[in-house]
């Protein structure tokens, strides 16, 4: 096994904890965009930096989570990373803690959009439950 | 005691958590702006929301040290911020790696500008220790 | 009556000028995310900042829509602010302005989007017009 | 000729360029906003600034995507950009490479978003093909 | 008198009224980069924009300095713009309002640095008064 | 040789045609922060992306300087990719054409940061020049 496939592979397996299903949704979709993208994106983001040692994962997506409602540019990944929260152990009232502590930091509008995303996350768990 | 007054206590409270020493000097520098800063910013940030169950002081700390690396418009408050995490029980090392995430949701330059600011951060604490 | 509550009636009663029929809609979408977000968020915003004497409210509607634009990362929000400052007298002429303005000091693309907004906005106000 | 209706004369030929037909429609949509928004906005950007020598308009089309994909708050006006960086010359190849570039610099988040972006370009522009 | 020393004119004179001496400084400034950016650059800002009837100037400077606050990555201009507010007739009261008012639209610490700004603004004003 | 030192080596060696001796010194930033940092993101940033084929290093500069100046938040790196570019073949002229380019797309305060940078970028390859 080449050492690029290694690090998808670590990657994916990574993304698969994150939301059960997502590995083929999100490489098919950065495949269809360039046969690299994947391996590097993916590979840079989960088996680099998010996969790595001294923070364990629940806290690593609480974090995800505050930088992209604080930034306020990609809120269809702020949904995403809400439901790999609360899918790797995030519990609601953690999300509501970060969405309003977005308040302070970011200011009153990023925080409502954070609600809004939240909102959309709470309901896909809900319905994707046991 | 009025309430807000009681609102600025509790804030300056959490904020000696954050960092022995600091009520004294970031009230000073409100106050020296408008008499009612102190209260309406510190009350918002520390006592309304800060300092809410939900989400332990320690655990708040690597949020905000989060948001701030990502939004990469206050370099100051960054350190500042980072301080207070180690005062709060964040390690060095999960310093570094939130640095490092940062650069996966908001790119190489602003983790670049988040190394600057902890390697500042790691010296002051340093020099402060016991 | 608690404080907490007197600071929420406050609030609502400034987000009811800003926009006739918005206190209902607003309170509702927060309580149904958690049951103090009204009260801390809208708290903060309207009753203790906004509120304030030193700047009449309609020209804070028009610098609200001047860092919503500048910003460009809550067009729902600014389309709302756009509306709210119409319905606090600014003229369809200053939001106008404040638009290409922003072209200035935060590029065209933001000037792009702020007009999008205020179309929309504009539309909304004529139709609920007398 | 005034020299205003000829600075909006040269932009809407260079706007021609980017994206045939484009004039009609961007001038419609800011005069719909306000009579002199196509001529300075419009002017300034295309006639003052993008119809200068100095870099030729397949590389400044590159920039211009570079720029959007970095900021992040103006979707629609990357994708715009896009399409007519391929007007101009630039390949699908090198969109892909500005798209992973901004991971770099701007963050994942940003590149997602980029992508989603170019896909849409690139269908547009098949459609619209020979 | 050509078109565009006209603009970069019109441009300077409104200048002065922001802050006496300034178009000296700026233009030798832009001058010393390239020898059309002061042509462009004030140009566009000044003549072709902020100096437009439908705002008055004193409101004009309200909203620079509300939009400079809220992105937070403009520093100095922001303290320009904090002292040219002050020469058309903003009062320092009205600037701590707008302070405080981007506390809730972008954020504590896009405030935090607002306050540093104004107060070298205030500073600088008194400095220079009569 | 193992595959992250290889990586590491091929991201020093494009850091050493941007700027003759930057790899020691950012390298031993970067070590000084953490031992993996330097493999990791100078690996991610010019081994897995910039060192790509399919745009030339002259170009790919040309990029970069437009997405830091459109971001406005890293001053100091927008500073050495400057350099970088005109080490790689960038015009001083082009250079000027991206400044003023970023104030249609980022606004005049990007494009006056952006022109502050460029003069100590300028000032340094000359002094360093042959």
């Amino acid at each position: 096994m080449s050492d690029a496939s290694d690090r998808l592979t670590r990657a994916l397996s990574l993304l698969e904890r994150l939301e059960p299903g997502a590995p083929e949704r999100v490489q098919g979709n950065l495949n269809a965009f360039h046969q690299d993208a994947a391996e590097l994106v993916l590979g840079y983001a989960f088996a680099d930096i998010v996969g790595r040692d001294g923070i364990d994962l629940k806290t690593r997506e609480m974090l995800t989570v505050a930088m992209l409602a604080a930034m306020g540019t990609a809120q269809g990944q702020l949904e995403f990373h809400m439901r790999a929260a609360m899918n790797t152990g995030v519990s609601r009232e953690e999300i509501v803690e970060i969405v309003l502590q977005a308040s302070v930091y970011a200011g009153v509008p990023a925080s409502m959009n954070a609600i809004t995303a939240a909102k959309k996350a709470f309901e896909a768990v809900e319905k994707s439950g046991p």
